[in-house]
């Protein structure tokens, strides 16, 4: 069943990170109503199997169907490595993941052939941007960098002066070694750390060196996807709405909300067990 | 079954962060064997419900009562809160925990009454350190205090510097507000920033603050159990033997290994399924 072009984005992730995808959804589809689910009773995913990570994104996939969306985001690079398919199958509905828009966007931006993804240890290990980056071109190289440091800092509040500036410096020194061209920031916390990461980068390895954020790439792919099938919510007068989902409330929860959403106004966070 | 006073003594940590305890006890027991089992592949523990971790601890128990040790160390605070216990009525061995005696040094130590806890969100959320404190001094306040970014540091190896330095700095600070004057190292990986942690406790605090080490305190305690028993391993020419299972081997193992236990002289680890 494929809801009409009226019918919001369905977005979910492991915990409150994939905010910075509805951030970058709601930069580029402004009148799109968007329900949104974090699994933050069982975040962190990354240390999970992948059949254990099939079954929890498709329990958070089949909740956002329950309101009828048209199309849904996986905001969360673990799922993307592992369930996009499957999800598709059961569910026959349109969905995208993170993974391939970053690894496209690299491969289209590099010229030297060498790409950096900097992710968590889990995204690193799993390789999942290494095999969408050389299905998509077998002359280009990656070079994983995890960036362990950059989520517990995100989730601090942290994201400003001289810990997570030498913390990213840190980080860029292997892949400035290895002569990366493009770098793609793939873990939904590192928008935060964006600008930090591109000054860095730009001075470690030019100005012709660019930064990659999945966040964005997802959501410029997320607006062609609708254009093309005609799901594009029709032009209004009113904002789109937004609904935020969780399957636990932590006590930092709104102050990490507005965090990732760059919005003071957050919506009351719905509680659902799954 | 409990085996004599030459058999070994077994220690299990949900990874390698354990470690710290084993130098410790070999720092107070040179002659004591040790067989070391870091559950790495299920690592963390923290964000496991407490019948899973109580399911594991007792697959890491059972392993090392197979090599008929005398006492079993918890080295895990996520495990100590929630399974020493059973593990006791289980293997009918003697089980120590990490948090008792931290909680104990604490009480102790303290002459305002109020204490603090340096420890990872987990072990905060679940308040183990505050049930045993107040188990043993109502009197006694506890604040606690989640320092998120420095197991990342440590298993880095990020140790010494301006970053683990201020990170120190600012999760002292409501510690100092809250006017404590001894602050419990309740995660096994923060032994590494123990002069770090002290000398800005005393430069934020006074001279008078007492930074207690969960790991020397649990040392010192398994010495004085092992000796009210008649445990203690016979006095004897040679040091302390070492083993070192592992349920996964990960990349950056010995040097992790070698960082954690203080040593460059590490075993081999050998890799067992439990």
């Amino acid at each position: 069943m494929r809801a009409g072009n009226e019918a919001p984005l369905g977005v979910f992730d492991s915990g409150l990170g994939g905010l910075t995808v509805v951030r970058a959804l709601r930069a580029v589809l402004p009148h799109e109503d968007i329900v949104y689910l974090g699994d933050t009773a069982r975040v962190p995913y990354g240390t999970r199997g992948a059949a254990t990570v099939v079954k929890y994104a498709g329990a958070c996939a089949r909740q956002l169907v329950s309101h009828k969306v048209k199309t849904i985001v996986i905001a969360c690079n673990t799922v993307s490595a592992v369930a996009p398919e499957q999800l598709r199958i059961d569910l026959d509905l349109p969905v995208l993941g993170v993974i391939e828009p970053g690894a496209r966007a690299a491969v289209a931006a590099t010229k030297t052939g060498r790409v950096g993804i900097l992710a968590t240890p889990g995204t690193i290990f799993s390789q999942a941007y290494t095999r969408a980056v050389t299905t998509l071109s077998t002359r280009t190289e990656v070079f994983g960098q995890a960036a362990p440091l950059l989520v517990p800092l995100a989730e601090e509040g942290w994201v400003e002066g001289e810990v997570p500036r030498l913390a990213v410096r840190r980080y860029l020194e292997p892949l400035a070694r290895a002569g990366v061209d493009a770098i793609v920031l793939g873990c939904t916390h590192y928008p935060l750390f964006f600008s930090i990461i591109e000054e860095e980068a730009h001075a470690m390895m030019g100005p012709e060196v660019r930064v990659i954020d999945s966040a964005t790439t997802v959501a410029a792919e997320t607006r062609s996807f609708l254009a093309s099938r005609s799901l594009l919510a029709p032009p209004r007068e009113r904002a789109g709405s937004m609904r935020l989902f969780a399957t636990d409330v932590p006590r930092s929860f709104s102050e990490m909300a507005r965090r990732f959403l760059g919005d003071e106004n957050i919506p009351e966070a719905e509680q659902i067990d799954l």
